[in-house]
């Protein structure tokens, strides 16, 4: 052998050492040559200085093994699985083709647009929750009338302050009010309502941060700090609860990325439609086990529908540059970084506006965070008893478990087992919750009907 | 402004010179100074030369958006989807363990091991399978005893070539006659014999091929290239059909490796053996299209029990070195490179004794090529028609009919789509040839049974 491998052929001799079960003494070569020249091949190649042909064509032929590890073996480290996810997509596509065709054929179309908007039209206070939306302007109106006044400074801060905090109250209230005491808002449209007035006050209470630390950061008056209307509503539509005075924008409209994102969207929208007919079957006949699995895969359906599909059309739509509405919460090994990385828009408004102002504050990072956990808490239970109007606090509770959840998580459980925790948390833990809140509210409402 | 970052700036004044639609002209600033107070302030802490803390605090919280696509996108080039994986073990696992619970406390343990044992050594001609493998054993010592006569030089090239042909030839012949003739050979068993006489066929074939070329090789004559008897056995029980005079070894057995294959390789086989019933009630009704997921799922299940599970657990009992038993196919965005990655054993060994000798004898690579899936749908067709006694073709036609398609799709598709027409075709393609047997098999043996 050479010089110019030193450290293989050492491995290589060292391997040779530990070979004995395999081999007798007699197998060792006697003149050292013929087992060498097929063994050293590999080297042979490195070399390649004699070139002769025959040692060539040793080298592909002769030795064709080497130690390594199964790709998907944990230490292998290779962790490229985009194929996997094309494979859910292509299965889901699949399924989802055969049951739209099946009831295709069987029903026919049975949804008609045309009905559906002159429905709206023509008696409005039947629609309670569209009415509600159209109400939210006046609350957009109110923040952007007061920072104006703050800006010119025709409002003092106390003022500008009281203002803000009665404007934020009523969002909160005013809808909820509503949605309990009218007897003709449904649950899907309630829920509907409330989730908008909630972006809505995420959204409003960041424009007030924003203009008051920009305010504090300017040593001189910022006269032209409050921004046109249109900037206000560009803020109110672009995916992000965080107000900035300059986002940063995409240069143009990519116009197969926007139909792309447009067909996902129609196409899963139409996989959600049939969920009612799917859920309450079962449901009434009270074998609650078997849903959880499609009530995951219909969790996943409206993560990708809502943080890709729908986002991304509207951040094309509107040129808004900054795409990361989720991170690869997938790979999650810990509850923490799940929660940290599965709705961005959240994660980001949390951290600015609501922890890092807790720190500042001088709370501890553990108070600060329980505390956000706490927020979110409260905006779950929110978002899931009035409508329902039940206060059962599940959503709550599970919410505030997720803290000794995710301790456990992080001190007992490592890498893919980690992973895997997070994943059955997401396919029992989670859909338990809703099937909880469902499963009574068929019980209170159609209880009757059913026996 | 400063001049550390010019790039950076004059892209943020390109970016504000696109954003007209958004904001009205009297929103530029009139002094220039509070809005850059707060825009610059990422740039500001790249400097970090004031060190004001009122800066320091815009700089989190102020500017909190860059221009970004989502993971998902494809052009965002994430791709570690390592937890999408994880999560399909998941779901496999928890919808397994439930069917093995309810098969549990519905029927009880029915398969008792010693029962099976006992009667196999009571009647061994009515497990012509079993006796079958056993016999295989000649062949490998008829091998091992030419290639030691041809060493040793009693046999010379042409008589030594004489008795590997007529050996191999009566490997693949007398196995298919006595699974053709003797009726008590289960199709089952029959798959089993003739996989493991091909798997032994090409492990001989390379044995004899590698002895050949390390003669021709040495310039002196290698008296001692035949290998001891164990030698033989370690390369007939290793995970490879390539034969090499020293195969990488690994240091040692690793315990908790070796049982966490052999616990996935027992839970896995569980699920397989629940095959049989919920195969046949769907094929007799004869609502054939429902099949072809859950015999999709078996295939990938059928891949990780014996390409990872299996194999790693056979190598590393025998501390085999090299695990490369598949590569990254779940990837593959054209067919050809399924076919080179899925299953590397038999792909190294179609390169290293088949595609390569055809080449250096002068063939074209595309006539060499086809030669590899002409072979490759010759066994295929041999491991499934003679075990079935059904002369069908499909499974010939199947693996010639990859020719066109990996045509069609390199020509056509690129990326994810050409990758989801792989999977499409592995999801409906493979399983539809399948089943036409399956189907057909029970129409011949069962037809008048079900009617």
């Amino acid at each position: 052998m050479g010089d110019w491998d030193p450290a293989g052929a050492a491995a290589t001799r060292r391997r040779r050492a530990t070979l004995t079960a395999g081999r007798t003494a007699s197998l060792q070569p006697v003149n050292g040559r013929a087992p060498t020249a097929c063994e050293s091949s590999v080297t042979a190649n490195v070399c390649a200085n004699d070139g002769q042909r025959r040692r060539d064509r040793s080298v592909e032929t002769v030795r064709c093994h080497k130690t390594q590890e199964s790709l998907l073996t944990s230490t292998s480290g290779f962790n490229n699985y985009r194929g996997v996810l094309n494979w859910c997509v292509v299965m889901l596509v699949l399924s989802n083709a055969r049951l739209f065709l099946e009831n295709l054929l069987k029903y026919g179309v049975l949804v008609d647009p045309v009905q559906v908007i002159s429905l709206f039209l023509n008696d409005p206070y039947s629609w309670p929750a569209a009415c509600l939306v159209i109400v939210s302007n006046v609350f957009i109106v109110v923040a952007l009338y007061t920072e104006r006044q703050l800006s010119k400074g025709s409002f003092s801060e106390l003022v500008g302050f009281l203002v803000h905090c009665i404007n934020f109250a009523l969002m909160l209230t005013f809808p909820a009010a509503v949605v309990l005491l009218v007897p003709s808002v449904t649950p899907v449209g309630g829920a509907f309502v409330l989730g908008t007035y909630t972006i809505l006050f995420l959204k409003l209470y960041s424009y007030k941060d924003v203009n008051l630390w920009c305010r504090e950061l300017s040593t001189v008056k910022a006269k032209k700090l409050a921004r046109s209307l249109s900037y206000m509503y560009y803020f109110v539509f672009a995916p992000t609860l965080c107000y900035e005075l300059n986002f940063p924008r995409s240069p143009k409209i990519r116009m197969h990325f926007l139909l792309r994102r447009l067909s996902e969207m129609v196409s899963t929208s139409t996989r959600f439609s049939s969920c009612p007919h799917q859920w309450m079957i079962p449901i009434i006949q009270s074998s609650m086990k078997p849903l959880e699995v499609p009530n995951h895969l219909l969790w996943l359906l409206f993560f990708y529908w809502f943080f890709h599909s729908s986002m991304n059309f509207t951040a094309e739509l509107l040129r808004f540059g900054d795409r990361q509405f989720y991170k690869d919460w997938w790979n999650s090994e810990t509850v923490t970084y799940f929660w940290q990385n599965w709705n961005i828009p959240v994660h980001k408004w949390c951290l600015r506006h609501f922890y890092k102002p807790l720190l500042r504050r001088g709370f501890s990072k553990i108070i600060s965070q329980s505390a956000v956990f706490f927020l979110s808490a409260f905006f779950h239970e929110y978002l899931v008893s009035v409508p329902l109007r039940m206060f059962r606090l599940w959503a709550f509770t599970g919410m505030m478990a997720q803290l000794p959840f995710a301790w456990f998580v992080g001190y007992f459980l490592r890498g893919n087992y980690g992973n895997a925790a997070v994943w059955m948390s997401l396919i029992i833990g989670q859909p338990f919750a809703v099937l909880m809140y469902v499963h009574d509210y068929y019980v209170l409402n159609y209880g009757e009907e059913a026996q």
